[in-house]
């Protein structure tokens, strides 16, 4: 019962991942995406996990988040977020971000997209200091699985002629056959039987033509769109009216509250969203004016997973639903996404997640989908463990690079194979 | 580290608290009041605290649930909240109900003011079993003592004549003078500096009259004033308008959001409330209204210390205050307030508790206010101990009870010393 839970060290690995070429509406995949591996040590020697975006950015803020936990508690955790931790406004103006993608990236959500790995990571040593699984730490798992949906995306077959890479087996995936394709390929590895496929690649029409290819090759699967706001309030009711019935929800069609809410008040599809309600400040406006049905949460950039349960109560209270949103992660982060899932009564929709797309993971030993499902751990902590030797070869490959990939920029990919290329102004269509 | 976490046995204990004669519109205290008094103990002997009310229809509710949660682990608290324990319908349509006093007492509230004794147990339980304080398991504190108001009654000197009870040393509090008094008593031994006085009691021209003496009294000092919705909407604004700058918060001035918002919408004094907005379901009307400007949570109806943080979250996302409500309560619930006070960033008023006017307690050592403040205690658990001898005198007393006190009803209480006591229709004034 003598145990001392001080931090005494955090370790911090910047790491490159290799990820497919996967198309969305600001450009494709680079073929590695940095990622932060964030280890918080216990004077006891117990070692807790956290993930998050690995930007520099979210370097810069980390390595002093990193020196103020270090002498706390690991229980310490509600402390951390009343820490002043400056950001440099420079970092949050871009306007080229791909960070665009899951809404306006403000010095807050910043700060708490690299606190939410430390959260997490203190959970993981708490619970591996007093053999609970995390999600006992959250209250209590209140089912023993967590339903995901497989994430399609329109695709090359390989990353441009002379880019470094690794291979997939995926193929190309560049219309409704080649999208009905990779669901038929992600139901047999996975099992998944919800679909989500990410839009805004194509003209609608052929977006609305892949849905359709979808629904008639799976019916009764739940099916969702999500074009990341490229859409104008016109056009996401046009496509609303056309595939209304086949739809769980709509994902961010437009861009922003004011255009979700005029296109929610004008069609009976519901609207989810990872775009205009991102942060705790935005939920008032979004949901006083109906502008979304469904709100994705994503523990990163909601500042980890007690907030992700705070998210979840405000919206049962107001009678929208929750789900959760990915952007590319590893087993550590799909991980606590599982813990604090199973913890959510409403969870009322699979969640997304694109760990079947990344080969490669600093786990031993990778988690694997059943039936489309995570099995709930309840081993201590987050349940899993590193893979050192994995670790330091994909840092490795950070430290290797010239700083090219140490941002992600998906429209860079894209200029690599279309040297024309702009980031679209929006809505594009 | 190989510890056994499950509960074993759950005990239950009614008791009769000594309540002086505190006035307010419904009529006044009984001279007993009841509470239950929650035992979790697990298979290592591990026993954890909980409180709540104890009329019948709670003790009704709570041995299903003590069933129901023998046998589970009590890191399972979430799944709690799905038991399906049906609620006696007779149970909750009874409009004299002192519940009254905190909103309409429906089937959920009543379930969630039971399940919440069991939280706290399973949370006192657990941090002993663990070595960590209550706040640790709730994410950790963020201040070190928590701030509390002086809760000012009218009163009268001793309970009706004829009427068994204990002596108090209070004396009466019926006239501005007698507030005044009471609460430098009050700022003397616990060093309160912020003033709740309850009103309703008396008409409105005589509860401004006391404020307005005590604003002269005690300077500077933030001023409450709460007549549990006894005022029309135009009584309100009028008191409003004669009270504005003295006051921190008007609370409940009147019944209802519809009529809460019609007063918010004429005046700047904020209205608090622990009657419109007493359940998760009842927020989304209340803030999209803007009838209240705080929330005046109470972790027993709420559902437990986790709710009381989603409350607290849910609050700050709408731009609303939080603060404390509390009824007749002892040390096992003032810790667990404590406890989650100290773990809401935003807990920007004194909270409320009624705990200086109960003169017995079941704790071992009663806890203690220095300086208006209760330090957060970091000891295992809530940091309390019970004192078993205490709790078998109190409750011997409610077994003794004819049934006469066993359900809390203080118009039966008010009719011992005016016969032809009603209870009053809404608005009174
Ligand atoms: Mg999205
Ligand atoms: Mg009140």
């Amino acid at each position: 019962m003598t145990r001392d839970l001080t931090v005494t060290e955090v370790r911090l690995t910047p790491i490159l991942v290799a990820d497919p070429p996967l198309l969305n509406t600001q450009g494709v995949h680079q073929p590695y995406t940095p990622r932060l591996i964030v280890e918080v040590v216990t004077a006891d020697g117990v070692t807790g996990l956290g993930e998050t975006y690995g930007d520099t950015k979210y370097l810069e803020l980390a390595r002093p988040l990193a020196d103020r936990l270090t002498g706390r508690q690991i229980t310490d955790v509600n402390a951390l977020f009343g820490l002043d931790i400056a950001v440099d406004p420079a970092r949050v103006d871009s306007s080229v971000d791909v960070g665009g993608l899951r809404g306006v990236l403000s010095a807050d959500k910043l700060r708490l997209s690299v606190l939410s790995a430390f959260e997490v990571a203190c959970l993981d040593a708490l619970g591996k200091a007093l053999g609970l699984p995390v999600h006992a730490l959250l209250g209590g798992k209140v089912r023993d699985s967590v339903e995901y949906s497989a994430y399609l995306f329109y695709k090359w077959a390989g990353h441009p002629k002379g880019v470094a890479g690794e291979k997939d087996d995926w193929g190309a995936a560049l219309d409704p056959a080649g999208v009905v394709e990779q669901a038929r390929r992600f139901k047999e590895r996975h099992g998944f039987t919800s679909f989500k496929l990410k839009g805004g690649v194509f003209p609608p029409e052929q977006e609305i033509a892949a849905v359709r290819a979808l629904a008639d090759a799976f019916p009764g699967h739940p099916l969702r769109l999500d074009p990341n706001g490229a859409w104008s309030v016109e056009t996401s009711l046009r496509v609303a009216a056309e595939l209304g019935g086949l739809l769980e929800y709509l994902e961010d069609p437009a861009l922003g509250t004011p255009a979700m809410a005029e296109v929610a008040a004008r069609t009976d599809v519901p609207l989810a969203t990872n775009m205009c309600v991102t942060t705790f400040a935005e939920i008032e406006e979004a949901f006083t004016r109906g502008a979304v049905q469904v709100v994705l949460s994503d523990h990163h950039y909601w500042g980890g997973l007690r907030n992700t349960q705070r998210l979840a109560a405000i919206c049962h209270a107001f009678g929208v639903g929750v789900s959760m949103h990915s952007n590319t992660h590893l087993g550590i982060s799909l991980a606590a996404m599982t813990h604090v899932a199973a913890t959510v009564a409403d969870l009322d929709h699979a969640c997304d997640s694109h760990y079947p797309w990344q080969s490669e993971d600093v786990l031993a030993e990778r988690l694997t989908f059943t039936g489309g499902r995570i099995a709930v751990s309840d081993a201590p902590g987050l349940g899993v463990e590193l893979d050192r030797d994995e670790l330091a070869r994909l840092h490795r490959r950070w430290t290797e690079d010239d700083g090219a990939l140490r941002d992600r920029d998906d429209a860079a990919a894209m200029r690599v194979a279309e040297p024309d290329w702009v980031t679209p102004t929006m809505p594009r269509w």
